[in-house]
């Protein structure tokens, strides 16, 4: 298997910074994320403190950054990556059944700003979980509730749908959806998810399903869940002012560590991120 | 007087994100800088490596810099900070004999490329400094050397020139340059600056001056010796990563606050410096 230098997850401004930053200094590099970039930035009305940017809308910015990538010829890897192993001196980053491997990683993943649904935090691990595909064993002929917040949760609902008697599909996103047969489709609100010592049910709008396991998709996940042994300190990944964070070979940049959320703020911590890791691989040379 | 809420010392892209950035959440700004904004960008021959820009010149992307400044009608003091007093709820900005008043500080001021001549360390404040406007008082009737490396060191040569017996000008810049009569312009490049207890002399490339004080005039003064009583470690201004510094109400950003020495690395940070100094400021209100 072809090795990179750096692995790069996230597509808005901090990770793309980091993209370029690291394709300048020759690094052989892996960009995870979505051809859209940054949903939150497409949807920007008006963008003003981005400096050599005035008066743009998301959308124009973004157009931006995609020409910057196009003519340094960096390409975005639309996987979702659900898990990364610290191997020492390589990591190990788990998209479901494929593995790809990378001497340092970069974390921008962002913030999740869907806020919890009702009982989601206190059953997390008890039946909530956020990554269906990790977990989709554990409910083997067992009811399971997908709450999807875009796209992608449909691929991971059709993934379940072969092991659970039943899947539930709450779909939390406009526009077309499309799941395998025996998926039954709910479009009603969720309110709560309840349960004492594991989860019991999920109440909706104007019903409830009993359920064995309730899995909620957003557009990130929290990252000391994809990076087992992170240190994160108030939702926020812990890292020092070269962007280094507690783990030997991984940094992280943009709004994953910390406020302002703000583009430039973002696109600066992806430039260092990216230089510090540069001096981390030749150190290892 | 007027008082500002946010005094921004320098035009780099820290100084400018910092100013964008404090103009955009509606607060009174004074930005102190040159028109040309940074010698070191127009100087750049390619930058590829700011997200959302490719392949652009130095000059280039100074001319977007620019166009964002006058988009948002921000306009530039070409005037030279001496000092900061930091007065309690205020800081005062001395500029040689006027002074500005803000309620915050945003420290921008870059980083001095230049090395030190031989001798010049060892012997600052025993003859040597750097600031002639500031100690020119203590050369009266005295012979006084000034090695100059921008047309701004001009002016001060005349000024001390006022006080002291003799004034031997060094100018270590090209171009033309034009300082009083009775001032005695040296073109020779020094070497080192010698002396035991203070400033004996200044030894050139084929000859030596008798003098009492050196004043090194360089594009940017030190931090510490701008604003009194800041916390400098190695070079750099010590900052949290919101950009505070040890001094309540000031703030640093860029090349001053440490590598790597990147444009959108100190866009990035000016941009945090400015929303905390919003934060500072509203939280006294």
């Amino acid at each position: 298997m072809d090795r990179y230098d750096v692995a790069i997850i996230g597509t808005g401004a901090a990770g793309l910074s980091a993209a370029i930053n690291s394709k300048v200094r020759n690094k052989n590099i892996i960009l995870f994320g979505t051809k859209e970039l940054s949903y939150k930035l497409a949807k920007a009305p008006k963008i003003n403190n981005y400096l050599g940017f005035y008066n743009l809308t998301g959308s124009e910015l973004k157009d931006e950054f995609k020409k910057h990538l196009e003519s340094m010829d960096i390409t975005i890897t639309e996987e979702k990556v659900n898990n990364v192993y610290a191997m020492g001196d390589y990591f190990a980053l788990m998209v479901n059944d494929k593995m790809y491997e990378a001497s340092a990683l970069i974390l921008a993943t962002g913030v999740e700003y869907t806020k919890p649904l009702a009982g989601e935090e206190k059953l997390l691990g008890k039946g909530v979980g956020y990554c269906a595909t990790c977990d989709a064993p554990l409910y083997k002929n067992k009811i399971v509730t997908i709450i999807g917040y875009n796209k992608d949760a449909e691929e991971e609902a059709n993934y379940v749908n072969e092991l659970a008697s039943k899947v539930y599909y709450i779909p939390m996103y406009k526009g077309e959806y499309k799941v395998q047969d025996g998926i039954e489709v709910i479009n009603k609100k969720p309110i709560e998810i309840v349960g004492e010592a594991k989860v019991e049910k999920v109440i909706l709008e104007d019903c409830e399903l009993v359920t064995d396991g309730v899995f909620v998709l957003k557009d990130s996940i929290s990252p000391s869940q994809l990076v087992p042994g992170l240190e994160v300190k108030e939702g926020h990944i812990s890292v020092d002012r070269l962007m280094k964070t507690n783990i030997e070979g991984c940094f992280a940049a943009g709004d994953c560590v910390g406020k302002p959320y703000q583009y430039i703020k973002a696109a600066g911590e992806g430039q260092i991120a990216a230089l510090t890791a540069v001096s981390y691989l030749d150190s290892k040379k």
